[in-house]
């Protein structure tokens, strides 16, 4: 591709120029240090025109009718006048070589609108680091004036709570079904939810979705909600009839607009980028234990007397700790 | 004190001498350099002689009868020929001054048999410091022969965790209540419970009690157990008129055998002491960083950049990681 100067990606992205805003993002997503260094600096100018839009984190197990939701609800914003980017947090498409977003046929009357901007998730890194990409790249969009930016992410390891710290709503995508199939509900997924949508509620599906709705009413009535000023609603939606979609963004505009009243809008935001912040920084604290010469020398042999029991945990981390005392590095 | 040599105190414990095991653990409970380095090499040498006790975690908010209940397994495991050691994690005590098993007199009963010993949590310290002092407490115990270590916890923010990461098994005291009661449960609490107990299933409670252990059985449907092996029983209980206790105390026997059987509970020991030892590793680079007289003068000044929105987390990580580079300490 042609060079660009470090003016150009930031004039080009805050024009919202897409052919700029697709590059903006290969070059954060890349791993090369030079290319990493130029999308810091780009970042850090970008960073004062963040901030507008609606962050809405999207999540659901396979099968559960994401994209085809996704895509209803992205076409259904661009006629409301919006403008609408689409990301996407997969770990599991580096091991799979099929992302959520990577095949854009499936999101075919989505892609072709003008007001849209789709992009799949990053084809390569650890969960963290898609996750810290998703982050900039979602920046970057909003620097570019979208005014919803919808983060998809599927079912898989701890993916949800990442994306969940990143956005103003996380929507849990559910499917109806029979009273046992909450059974086995990942750990502490309705914990996060700001709103359940309970998909495909249609044909005879429709009783089905009625019961599955009062289950997991019930299922949150035991459960805290993610604020005490906001009761996650439970709802029922078919993507494919193109109903209950208006309903589920009305409620993210109210939550909006709750949060907002009450400072916690912007609150809940300060407090995400400091532990985003404290996040890396531990993640780079423990990068330079493990990358330690002394240490990966010797914490076989430590780890190993701690799993037969001939050295305490305490004792053997003070050990640990003390290879380190000895030069950083 | 008299001063005893690091061989008296292991001698002593081995011999489950009470004078010596108490002055042992008021040693590990010291912050005196001198102290903890004895500590340390008294736990080293007690360590091969570790391991044989059934250790359970029982947690439960004020007010639900903790104490009587602890008393009364307590009493009944000493009939049935067990030496019982009861410890406590209370974060709280350093702040009311009041701790949960400070006054000994709430367990009479108990304190007064041969085979029962009882120790109230550490004074001071931070839950961290309280807990890792309980764990190496524990150890001694079970060096000391005791076959049962109960330890007891409120529930004060992260002490459940805490406690459900030291023990085999994991009890959480509920009262029976009305269903909104069963609303703004502690977050996470039933996830980690191995088994639940009603506790003041008495009187005109009965009915109570039973309904509550209902709504306790479909709230935990709704969850996953703390292993795959396991379905998390609700029991019903009278601490006060000593019905229930056997039965609460059979399941963490049948629990126990079955991890046995697939060779869970050893490896959920030496998984707890492998994070443990991680979690101190984590704790002290964590502590390295906070005490960097670098880090300590800029961080409030990227912190707070970070708030305005005027660094990207990512770059402030960097800058405060770099902090470091330039030498350890």
């Amino acid at each position: 591709m042609n060079k660009l100067s470090t003016k150009d990606y930031i004039d080009g992205v805050l024009a919202c120029d897409r052919r700029v805003l697709a590059k903006t993002i290969t070059l954060i997503e890349s791993s090369l240090k030079e290319h990493q260094d130029q999308a810091k600096k780009i970042l850090d100018e970008l960073l004062p025109h963040t901030g507008g839009s609606i962050r809405l984190g999207i999540t659901g197990v396979p099968g559960v009718g994401k994209s085809t939701f996704v895509e209803s609800l992205g076409v259904y914003l661009v006629n409301e006048k919006k403008k609408v980017a689409v990301l996407a947090v997969d770990p599991s498409s580096t091991r799979s070589g099929g992302s959520i977003l990577g095949d854009k046929t499936r999101m075919e009357k989505l892609s072709v609108l003008k007001n849209a901007f789709i992009r799949p998730s990053p084809s390569s890194g650890t969960l963290g680091g898609v996750a810290r990409k998703t982050r900039e790249t979602m920046l970057v969009c909003e620097a570019a004036g979208f005014d919803v930016v919808l983060v998809e992410t599927v079912g898989v390891g701890q993916s949800e709570v990442e994306v969940s710290e990143m956005v103003d709503f996380f929507m849990v995508l559910m499917l109806a079904g029979a009273g046992d199939e909450l059974q086995g509900i990942k750990k502490g997924i309705l914990e996060i939810a700001d709103s359940i949508i309970i998909n495909k509620s249609d044909g005879d599906n429709v009783e089905n979705a009625k019961k599955a709705r009062q289950e997991y009413e019930m299922a949150l009535h035991f459960l805290q909600s993610p604020s005490k000023l906001w009761t996650s609603p439970v709802q029922t939606c078919s993507a494919l009839n193109n109903s209950g979609i208006e309903d589920a963004w009305n409620t993210v505009i109210s939550h909006s607009e709750k949060m907002k009243e009450v400072g916690e809008f912007s609150s809940k935001r300060t407090k995400q980028s400091l532990s985003w912040m404290w996040s890396m920084v531990e993640e780079g604290l423990k990068n330079r234990f493990n990358n330690n010469e002394r240490v990966k020398k010797q914490l076989p042999g430590i780890a190993g007397k701690v799993e037969n029991g001939m050295t305490a945990p305490t004792v053997a981390a003070e050990k640990l700790l003390s290879l380190m005392d000895k030069g950083y590095i």
